[in-house]
């Protein structure tokens, strides 16, 4: 007989901001692996804001399919333990990453792309850190906070550089990677416990709560002349308080806009694009997806810094997997700190 | 004793559309010039949608400063002959190009930056093209049409482009250079003289009226696969079209927005800006004065073309110089075809 597995399914698109009720645990017979595939027990499965995205009917044209209704939830990353192997290569104990998340058991075929063709099943190596990190800094997170600063900021020189949403898991990742790299960095966020944060452990140049006033006006006061790298994970009010601070040939990569996600209704852009022509400012949007060619990069570099410790990595854990939807409720509700994980139980 | 002058001076900031109530002509005697000084007598003076930005007492910062109001308007191009030299390698008789417009004599210094610090009193060869062609495709608005296509939208490969206000003095160069280069390039202008223009005489591959129906839409009918390019010399529902139909690498270059120099509050960007994240999309603002260096590439490659007939390049010649506010009237309600010029009488 086969494993028994318990399965988040969505049973409703969110009607305004999510809710647990949207959600139900549902537990299912899962089929014996065939020829090809494993059984994996999930340790620990992903949470992230961009998932607000595929809770509607349609999402932006172009961005990752909707989740269906009445159905476990796939690619969302997860790491786990192989238990049972019917494909070549993998054995029972093996660590593995995968999209096949919020749920504790599930059958996982090697080889075949999910999440916009790039994550199967792959074995991880523990030595290196422990399993819940390829879910952070030395996977999709750490390859997007540098495709993003790197790739799509082009930073260089001596660029000032301003991250938004900087204690958030790929905000924190940015901001250290241009710091680490010798930059003058301001990172904003949502409390004072936040800020100081940013300021205290990640040695941050300048931080400040978006809270605590107008954005534009927070952001002239810690760098008078200005910025020229944009890390954006917010959109709204703060790219627009970019667009107006960005020197000459400024950049900003736009990662998200986490303030937009709750929005059922086309959210105007910034009101100030013409400054875009006046000052050679370049907007570019990307997604980590794009640029996994870069993990070896990350790897590289990253990796080093977080073995050295120089590389700090937060992590906000949700114990058990019936609290995922709760746990996606408090991310987008910027009520953590860091990646947001849920521990499988 | 000096020479009397004729110029167009501004009384005041227009409230709302500019009308020629806003602008007199004063007659002023010139001193005599001093040593490194010319006495120039225009021949053609220029008119540029982009004027609209000065005049207001406070434009988009970091762009064009105001014109003062009473007082003889600088930093318009203007071409003219020598009248009188103190200044070494002018002589009487000579062919110039310099930034000392809306007048009908004036006293231009040499070696003195103008008009963000490019233009400056030069000698031109009128063998090469007649006078009036280096207010256009062999001068400043040459390097911005082959700047904003070839620099800021990288135009590469089998792109897909689309210029809006293609009939227009800047969008016809950047339509036809990337049509001479071989691309399948899309047009789009506010008449339906204007697209058979855009189709007949600059032989583009599809074209339409945005007077005729919503811009995605007709843009879709034309390019039902997206587009790669986008050269935006409109802003507005143009832009916000452009990012639904960019494909994945897509990239647009900003060149000014017609549709936003009337206002006179801050105007919404486009309300779809996650598209730029969802198809890693880059949006690209840039300034001709910025890539001055490409002339020398312009006049090789633009001028090759209009040597040999192959690029067609339009004026709508006005007049008078006492009819230059009439004609920044006309551009900015789109009211000519091509660059528009004012011969100075």
């Amino acid at each position: 007989v086969g494993q028994t597995a318990r399965e988040i399914h969505l049973v409703e698109y969110p009607k305004g901001e999510v809710s647990p009720d949207n959600f139900v645990t549902v537990e299912v017979e899962l089929p014996d692996p065939e020829p090809g595939q494993v059984l994996v027990r999930n340790t620990f499965t992903s949470v992230d804001p961009g998932m607000r995205l595929r809770l509607r009917e349609s999402g932006p044209a172009g961005y990752f399919n909707a989740f269906p209704l009445n159905a476990a939830m796939d690619d969302i990353w997860a790491v786990g333990e192989v238990v049972e192997s019917r494909a070549d290569g993998f054995e029972p104990g093996d660590a593995v990453w995968h999209a096949t998340g919020w749920r504790d058991y599930g059958i996982v075929t090697a080889g075949k792309p999910a999440l916009a063709g790039i994550a199967t099943l792959a074995k991880i190596d523990t030595a290196v850190a422990p399993a819940e990190k390829y879910l952070g800094p030395l996977g999709a997170m750490g390859v997007t906070a540098y495709a993003g600063i790197v790739d799509a900021a082009e930073l260089r020189g001596d660029d000032i550089v301003w991250v938004s949403a900087a204690a958030g898991a790929v905000g924190s990742l940015a901001a250290q990677i241009a710091k680490l790299r010798g930059h003058f960095v301001i990172g904003s966020a949502g409390s004072e416990t936040k800020v100081r944060f940013l300021l205290d452990e990640l040695g941050l140049d300048a931080a400040f709560s978006y809270r605590d006033g107008p954005v534009l006006a927070q952001l002239r006061a810690v760098a008078p002349d200005g910025i020229d790298v944009y890390f954006d994970n917010v959109g709204g009010d703060h790219l627009q308080a970019a667009i107006a601070a960005l020197r000459n040939w400024g950049r900003a990569a736009l990662c998200g806009a986490i303030s937009e996600y709750e929005s059922t209704s086309p959210t105007p852009g910034p009101n100030n694009m013409f400054q875009l022509t006046a000052n050679n400012l370049t907007l570019r949007g990307f997604r980590g997806s794009a640029y996994q060619h870069r993990l070896p990069d990350v790897v590289r570099e990253l990796g080093g810094w977080l073995a050295d410790g120089r590389l700090k990595y937060q992590e906000t854990i949700i114990d058990g997997l019936d609290r995922a939807p709760e746990a996606l409720m408090r991310v987008l509700a910027g009520d953590t700190t860091g990646k947001a994980l849920v521990r499988v139980d």
